[in-house]
C-alpha cells in the first residue's frame, strides 16, 4: 500500500472543509529528545510527490538532539496537511527502531567492542523493508531476510529425518548444494551444538540458553576455529549486555521491531 | 507486499537444500499464554494459496488458553515450512495488539461501563489494515482510519486563521459541508474545550489534559447535552483507569499499536 | 491499472508508423462549452510522466467559458500523441461530474440555501476515486466512500433481526460501539421515520418517498431537533427542486456518476 | 484498485455494529426491467474470495426478463453484507452498458443487417475492461483499444505534415511497417475521404459529417472495392439508425459507456 | 515487479558494508562492439529515481560504435552502485534484441526490399513489453500482442468444427464481428491456403513449409491480388533469405526474444 | 504483470468471433524432445484461475521424454484458448534453462563430481522469479539474487579507495558487519587473488583467467584451506568442462538464461 494513500486516502476533509487549503505555510520536524534518525528517504519521497519545497538538515543515521530541526518544509496547507501525519509517523517508527538498536549495540560493545548485533525475520508482517531499513540506520545488520537468502536448520526441519544417516547426508547435501553461503543452525544444548559443530555448521544460533551452556558452546571454537556463535531468543536492552558477556559473535534478536515511536513534534505555521 | 513473499521470496533454500521437501508433516499452533485470538483470516489465505489442509479450532476474536490448539495444518514439508513463520508472525503480532486492547478495555469499563477505547491513525507506515482489524477483535473501535473518514481540527489548522471571525466562517462552512459527520476538535486547555464547544463541536478531543482540567471539560456536558468528550496523549494499560474515571465518553490511544507480539509455539512432525 | 498505460499500452503504432515522433509540436485544451474544470491533477501527473512542459491557465473547480484554455503543452510528437487522448478523457469525464453536480447544487441551493448534496457509494466499480474528485470539484460531498467510513442501516440488515428487543439492543450496541459517527438508517416510511428517530437514529435516510410522505418525516425535527433527515432515490437534476422544497438537510444522489463526459477540444500542432 | 476492497475496506462497520455478522443468510439478484446480463465473471470472484456459496441461474450475456433470478448466494451475514453492493453495483453498470449497446445494434441492424457496431476507446479512464466486457456481451465489437492495437490517423497527426509529398511519404511507410493492420483515417470532407482512399486507406472513419457526405463518401466504393466506411461523432440509439441508412460499413460510438446502470433488486434474508 | 528492486531489494550489503556509498563517484557505459542501442528509456527511468544526473550520448534505435559513450552519470556511490547491473543489464538485453532484429531485417531486404519482419507473442512470459519494445528499435514490427488485438486461427480452433458448413459460417461471422482487423489463418499445406484464400482471409501464415510449397502459396496472390502471406516457423538469421526469396509479404519469427545480451562496458570510477 | 492477462488482455477476438467458446474440448502438453520439465507451479496457476480441470502426470524437475504427455486439461474452448499458448510458453522457457542447466551440471560433474553450478544476477530484468525457479528445477543454485541477499566486491568498488589502508580499513570493517555472509571478491589475477585470500575473503570470484591463471588461483587453497574459489565469464556448455578442470570449487554462469525454449506441443480436440 502506498502509504501517503494510506493515511490520505481519496482527500483530507478537514482542510478542505475549512476552506484553508490555498493558504501558504511552513511546517517543520524536530525530535522531542535524542534520537538515531531514520525515515529521511521515505518522507522525501512523499514530499516530492506532494510538490512540496523541502530543506533536510539532518539524514538519516544522524544523531539529532532534542528541539534541534531535522527538516522544513513549504507549501500550500492542503499540501502540507497531507504531508504532515504519514511523515512524523514514518520518522517516529523509524527512528524509533534506528534509536532502540543503536542502544543495543552500544551495551553489547561496551562488554565486547568486536560483537555485532542481527535482528530476525520476525518484523510486522509487510513492514520488513521500512523495519530493516530503521535498523541498519542504528548500526544493526539483518541476520536473514527469509527463506531465500540464507540457510538456517530449525528442530521443524531435523524432525523429518528419522535416522542420524539421513540427516547427515541431508546436511552434506546442504552444504554442497549453497557453497557461498554460511549454514546455520539452531541449537538448544551444549550437545547439539557440539554435535553440528561437528558436521561442519558455520554458525550456531544458541537459542533461549542459560549464560553457563553459552559459554560451554562458545568453547566449542576452539576445536573449531572459524565456527561462528550466536545467541539469541528473548534479547534486549536489559538482558543484552549479559549474553555478550558471554563471548558470542553476534547476538540475534527481534526487539528493535518493537521499539516505541519516538516523539517528532510538527509545527504548521502560516506564511505571507 | 504480499505477506507470504515477503517472507520465503523466491524459494526456502534450507528446505530445497535438505531434500525433504516431498515428506508429508503435521503442524500446529497453539499459544504459550493466554490471547485474544486475531490474525486468522490472513493465515487461511496464506495456507490457500500453498494448497495446505487446515483445520481452525479457534476464530479471530476468541480467547485462547495456553497450549491450546488454535490450528492444525497437514501438508508437504516443502508448503508446510513456507507457511510457518509469516503465519506464526501474523498470530503473534495481531494476537498481541487485540490482547492489549483488550486488556485496556476492561481496565476502563471496570471504572465506567459505558466508555469505549478508539485507536488512532498513528499505526506503523503500511500496517494500517492488519492493526486496525487486530484492534477490533480486542473490541476496540477505529478512532479515524485517514483524512478521508472523519474530521478533526488540530491546532495545525487554527495556524491558518488570522481572526476569530474568520476561523468561525471556516467551522461553520466545514459543518455543513460535513453534515453527515460529526466534527472533532482536539483542545488543550479548559478554554479551547468551552469555546469550540459554544461554536458547535460535536467532539471535543482533549490532549494531554491533567485529570482536574479533563473533569472540568467533561462539565461542559451539562450546558451541551449531547457533546461527546475523549482524552488522547500518552494513554496506557497503567494509566487508562485514570483517565475514565474523568468521565470522558470514550479513549484515543495508539497504543495497542506497540503491543509487544505474544509467543505461539508451532510444532512441526513428520507424518508417516 | 496505470491510466496512460489503459491508454497507450506498449507503444503508439500511429506515431511511430508515420515517422513524426521527434517533430516538436504544441497541444492546448480548451471546453466547446463552460464547464466546471476538474481532472488537473490526473492530467498533470501523465504530462510529468511524459516530460511535456505544460502550463495550466485553470485549476480545479474553475468555471472555464467556451473556447478558453485550459492547458497548454509542448514537446515532441511522440509523447503530446501519447498524452493527448487520455488527458482529454479525464477532463471530458471528470468536468461532466463536476459540472452536473454543481448544476443539482445551484437548483437545490436555489429553493434553500442551507442543503447540501451528497453522493452514494453507487460510482462505477473501480472508478471511485476519480469519480469523488470531481464531485466535490462541483461542490458535493461523498455521503459515504464504503463499509468502512460510515453506518448506514438498511432493511438487509434488519432482516437479520427477529424481534424488536433484538433489534433495540444491536441499536444500541451499534451506537456505543461507533460513538464518534452518526448513525444513519435508511426508511421507506414514516413509521419507520419515527421508530428510529425514537431509538436515537442520528440521520434518517428517506428513500423513494412522496413528497407528502417526506414532508411529515421533516416534521420529525420538531421532536428530534437534532434529527437529520435526507431524501434520496431517483434525484436528477429534473426533480431535485422538489425534494429540496420538502426540507431535508441533505440530498443524496447516484446521478453525478452517470453524467455525460462534456466535450474539451483538443489542437496540437507543429512548432519550429 | 481490488473492486471488493474499494467498497468495504478495512471492514463493515454497520455489520459489525450490530453483531449480527455470524448470523446465516441467503441473498437473490433479478433486475426491475428487462436486461442483457454481464458482470457474471466479476460478481463470482467476489464471491469466492468471500467463500460464499452460490448459483448463477443467468449467464454473460443473457437475455433477463423482469423479477428473474439471477444469481442466489448463501453465507453468513458479515460475508453477503460485503457482497451485496459491489456486485449489485458490477451487474447494473456493466448490464446497462450492454443492454444499451444491444438496443443500438437492433436499431442498426433493423435498417442494415450486416452493419456493425463498435465502441471507442474513450471509456471512463481506468473503467476500460469493464466497460469493454459489457459492450462485447451487448454484441459490440472494440474498434480500437488503444494506441497500441490498430492505426488510426487524426488530423493531429497530419498538422506534422507540410508538405503533400512528406505526408504521402509517411502513410506509405505506416502501411508497410504494419501491414497486418488495416490502415484508417478520420476525414471530415468528402475531398479527404477521396483523398485518402486514393493514398490506400483501407478504413474512413467518418466525423461528424451530414447524410449527404456521408453518402458521398460512401460512393467512393465503387472506385475503391475493398475501402471499408464508419460514421463517427454523436450517434446514440436516437440518431443511429440514420447513420446505418447511409451504407456504412460500421459505427463507431462512445454512447454505450455513458449508458445508465439498470436497477438489480437484491434481497438478503436470514435462513436457519 | 519493479526493475531496480528486483535487483537492489532492501539494499546494497557490499556498498553499505565497506562504508564509501557517501563518496563521489561517475558511471559511464559503452558497447564492447557495435550495436543498435535500446533501453534508454527503461534505464533513465531508474536514474531519476535514484537523483542520479547523468547525460545520454546516444539514443534508442541508434547505431553505436564499440567504446563509443552512451551514458554518463555522476552521484554517490551508493547510488551508482544500485543502478549499476540493472542499467547494465537492460542495455544488454534490449540492445541484444534490437541489433539481432536488425540483422535479420538487413538480411530480409536484401533480397526483398519491401519485406517486413514481425515478432511472435512468444516472448518471454512477463518480459513482453521490454521485448516488443527492443524490436521496434532494431526496426521490426509487433506481428501480434496477444489474443485481444487481432485475429488468428489455428489448428487448434478448426478442431472445433465437425463439418465445413459449420466452419465456413463461423468464418463469415468472426470476419462481420472485426471488420476492422485482418483476418489471419496458420495453415501447413497449399491446400489448406487456397482453401482459406477463397474463404476470403486476409493473411495466410505459413507455418514450417517448404520453399517449394510456400512458392505455390504466394502464387496464389494472382487470384486474390490483396492477400497476404507470411512465413514463420524457426526462421533464423541463418535462413531467414531463404524465406524472403519466396515472395511472401512479411517473416514472423521469434528468433529475436532469444538473441544473446551484448557486452556493455561499465566504468565506475571517484571523483573529487 | 500478471502473466495471463499478460497474453490474453481484455478478451480473444479469435475464439469469440468464431463463436466456439462454449464447446467442450481437451487439451494436452508433451515434449518434441527430451526435457528437464519446469514451470508446473505457473502453469498450475493460471489453470485454476480459468476453472479448467486438469491432471499433471510429470512434475518439476522430471526428465520427460519425447512425446511424454505432460499435462492434460479439460474445459470449454474459451478457457482452453486463453490458457494454451501462455502455458506453452512458460513451460516452453522455464523447461529451456532447467534443460540446458542440467547439462551444464553433467559436463562440469563428469570432471569433478564435487562442483556446483550457479547463476548469476545478470537475468533478463523483470524476469528473476521465473528464470531462478528454472535453474533450480535443473540442478544448479542461485549464487546471488541482487545486492541484498550476499556480498560481492567488485573493481567498481575497489576505485573508490584511495590507499590500500583504507580498503584494508573498509574489508576489515565489511567482514565484521556481514559476519553471517562470506565475503566474496571479484579477482582478474593471481596477485589480486593472492592479495585478498591473504585479507580473509571467503570466496575469490576469478573472472575471465586462462586456465593456468586459474589453477595458480586454485593453488592458494594450500596456504588457506577454507578458501573457496569461482570461475565466471563467458562459460557456457562447450568450456565449462575445461574449467572445471581447473579445480574450482563451483561455477558461475548466465548462460542459462539465454538457453533456448525447447519445443513444447500442445494438442487441442473437441470432445463430447
Amino acid at each position: 500500500m502506498d502509504l501517503l494513500f494510506e493515511d490520505t486516502g481519496y482527500f483530507d476533509l478537514t482542510t478542505y472543509g475549512l476552506r484553508i487549503g490555498d493558504k501558504k505555510g511552513v511546517m517543520s520536524f524536530s525530535p522531542k529528545a535524542e534520537i538515531v534518525l531514520c525515515g529521511a528517504d521515505e518522507v522525501e519521497k512523499i514530499l516530492k510527490k506532494l510538490n512540496i519545497k523541502h530543506t533536510f538538515f539532518k539524514n538519516n543515521g544522524d544523531r539529532v538532539m532534542a528541539k534541534e530541526t531535522i527538516l522544513e518544509c513549504k507549501g500550500d496547507a492542503a499540501s502540507l496537511h497531507k504531508a504532515w501525519k504519514i511523515s512524523q509517523n514514518i520518522f517516529e517508527y523509524m527512528s524509533g527502531i534506528a534509536t532502540y538498536t543503536n542502544t543495543l549495540i552500544k551495551s553489547a560493545k561496551a562488554i565486547n567492542p568486536s560483537i555485532s548485533v542481527s535482528t530476525t525475520r520476525k518484523n510486522f508482517p509487510g513492514a520488513k523493508e521500512l523495519m530493516l531499513k530503521a535498523v541498519m540506520c542504528g548500526g544493526g545488520a539483518p541476520h536473514r531476510l527469509g527463506l531465500y537468502d540464507s540457510v538456517l536448520i530449525f528442530e521443524q526441519h531435523l524432525n523429518f529425518f528419522n535416522a542420524k544417516e539421513e540427516l547427515e547426508q541431508g546436511f552434506k547435501e546442504l552444504k554442497h548444494n549453497f557453497i557461498e553461503r554460511k549454514i546455520a543452525v539452531e541449537v538448544e544444548s551444549f550437545e547439539q551444538a557440539s554435535y553440528f559443530a561437528s558436521l561442519g555448521a558455520d554458525i550456531l544460533q544458541c537459542e533461549k540458553m542459560d549464560f553457563k551452556t553459552l559459554k560451554s558452546c562458545v568453547g566449542l571454537k576452539q576445536k573449531h576455529p572459524t565456527l561462528l556463535l550466536s545467541a539469541t531468543g528473548g534479547i534486549n536492552e536489559k538482558n543484552i549486555a549479559g549474553f555478550a558477556a558471554c563471548g558470542v559473535d553476534f547476538i540475534v534478536t527481534s526487539s528493535p521491531y518493537h521499539a516505541k515511536p519516538l516523539d517528532i513534534k510538527v509545527t504548521i505555521k502560516e506564511t505571507n
